[in-house]
């Protein structure tokens, strides 16, 4: 089972809005099949590893990260071509909640005589399809946050410069944290202070692809600029000369709410409810952006839009760069959340990992309840 | 060497103002005697492992981390006590660079016939008795300082609560760096909003001490509040109340700087150079700190102290606990030094090590040039 989650990690960066799965067969104490979901439309992870076998698998024993699929979507359901393959037993980690399979995927198995184990490693398989978890459960995307920082926590310079804070390997890591991500938020005050491109550079990527991911899958994720009063002008900043690009601007008219305009090959526009404090509502983005199948989104931005996430608990997880460094008092803040006011009522993360980068370490925190 | 510095390590705790300094005695391939200083006036290292292994080393090979003392001090000198009892060879990690010893010790031993080899695992010998080092060779302490803050670089709430930010595994953490530290500096704003005791609380070290450190040898160490303005009613706060404390105030007045006056048993008093912000000048305290053997420091305050040694350009290194925490815009920032203006002259640390406790991380940086 390991080595199938090992296999599913590789989906990641290409599986979506499919989860990532990996699957590995065994007959005799030998694996004779291994495999990973790469794209939507092409095989799951089953077929992938019963292909690997030539199809030769009766009585083996199948180690798959997820419930086969029941239904008939893009493919034909995974746990049908198992029975027919007659494999002995399917040992999973954990269970599809997606209401087209839940359960169906074991009972079709279970029907055909076949032997079902369920929850092995399960912690370690919903860990590393978390994002599709909450998306498929909750309809709205899970939410990563990441800021690279000082030690006293500032993204920029007094004078606003913030080139650069962390170094050159924090930054290659940012890049494998985007292309694990369908979707990349960013405010206009980012737009217009530093003219970021936010996309991921696969050419660099696929230099040092040591675990043979399949990048040729690989697709740019959907940018969103927040753009609350409308004032950005797309035609000054590159972010907009690539890629799809959603500007979202806030409104308290129901009528324009929720429905995407096309501006240009590049561009669509959407109208978001509008918060109290005149900002686009977070939860109402992230439930239009559920619509739209987005799974995992990463939030790039100045203090003021990570602490509307922060402050609006949409946040699922945090990525901090520390560079070893101190930019002084009047420098610009990573974090500009709510002030708790007393410590016994204060919310605490997980401290999922830490990671060093050369002189910078990353602190990588985990929100859920 | 390695079990020799093992053991050197067991003496930081206890061996001021000496250094911690570790010996193993091996004989046909066999290690035969062990020892560490444990106290100033009790046996150094090489004495120690002599006595274990019963002073029958005639031909043996001794490990040590420093070279042998040359001199008559409070004990008579190791290295002609390694001569008389005919060792064959003298391993040293490093050179001493006491003006009293300072390569005397290993002339001793080469004038005798001993084979003498140096440099051996010298870089992590230096590191262990760097505070020492430095103590030595430019005349002031070594200083560390240390924080405990939210991912947000914050030290208390908007209101001034501040307990707890850390867990309390930092907090045993923080105990074993005061007990390595000769001398605890905060600041007059501290001790009026903590009232803090700032001492080692020996009797939490000695339960888990799985090293067999010899805390039977320690003391506390010393406090120093900086109190620029003389406000401090030394009655009214526990510090004053145990252990040795050295009240300091800033003064213009060079015929009372750097005398020291006696209070009570508890506490003595010094005028410092007061520095063009009206504060106690930090390179002069250093100095002055230096002049009564004091070889490692460790601040312990919030950001104002803090900010005004590292502004100084007088911190070696940071201990910074980092709690999962985000304390709010308008808690307490834990730094607050001057304004960089271009990130390209920004000072770097080197990232020393990071170490989780529990969710709470440890970020140990070390600004040597």
């Amino acid at each position: 089972m390991k080595q199938a989650i090992k296999l599913a990690s590789c989906g990641l960066y290409t599986s979506y809005p499919n989860p990532a799965v990996g699957c590995v067969i065994v007959r005799d104490g030998k694996v004779i099949g291994r495999g990973y979901h790469h794209k939507a439309g092409l095989p799951h992870a089953e077929i992938m590893a019963l292909q690997d076998a030539s199809f030769d698998v009766e009585g083996a024993t199948v180690y798959v990260t997820l419930e086969p699929c029941s239904h008939y979507g893009r493919t034909p359901p995974c746990a049908k071509k198992l029975v027919e393959c007659k494999v002995a037993r399917v040992v999973a980690a954990c269970g599809d909640p997606n209401p087209k399979v839940c359960g169906r995927g074991f009972a079709i198995l279970r029907e055909a005589g076949i032997e079902v184990v369920e929850h092995v490693l399960e912690k370690e398989a919903l860990f590393l399809c978390r994002a599709f978890m909450k998306s498929i459960v909750k309809g709205i995307p899970y939410v990563a946050v990441k800021t690279g920082m000082s030690l006293d926590a500032k993204t920029a310079l007094c004078n606003g410069k913030s080139k650069w804070i962390t170094n050159s390997e924090s930054r290659a890591k940012v890049q494998d944290i985007r292309a694990k991500s369908d979707c990349i938020i960013t405010s206009s005050n980012t737009v217009m202070a530093d003219d970021p491109m936010l996309n991921v550079r696969y050419e660099e990527l696929k230099k040092k692809n040591r675990k043979k991911i399949d990048f040729e899958c690989a697709r740019q994720p959907l940018k969103v600029i927040l753009d609350s009063n409308g004032n950005l002008d797309i035609s000054k900043y590159q972010i907009f000369s690539k890629g799809q690009n959603l500007l979202v601007c806030a409104s308290d008219n129901l009528e324009e709410l929720n429905k995407e305009t096309i501006i240009n090959e590049n561009v669509s526009k959407v109208y978001i409810n509008r918060s109290s404090d005149g900002h686009v509502d977070i939860n109402s983005l992230l439930e239009f952006l559920g619509t739209k199948q987005i799974r995992k989104v990463l939030v790039e931005a100045g203090s003021k839009l990570i602490s509307a996430f922060l402050d609006a608990n949409a946040v699922d997880e945090i990525y901090a760069f520390v560079a070893p460094k101190l930019l002084g008092k009047e420098a610009r803040s990573a974090f500009n959340t709510y002030n708790v006011l007393d410590l016994s009522c204060c919310r605490e993360f997980t401290l999922h990992k830490t990671k060093r980068y050369g002189n910078d370490v990353l602190l990588h925190y985990l929100l859920e309840d």
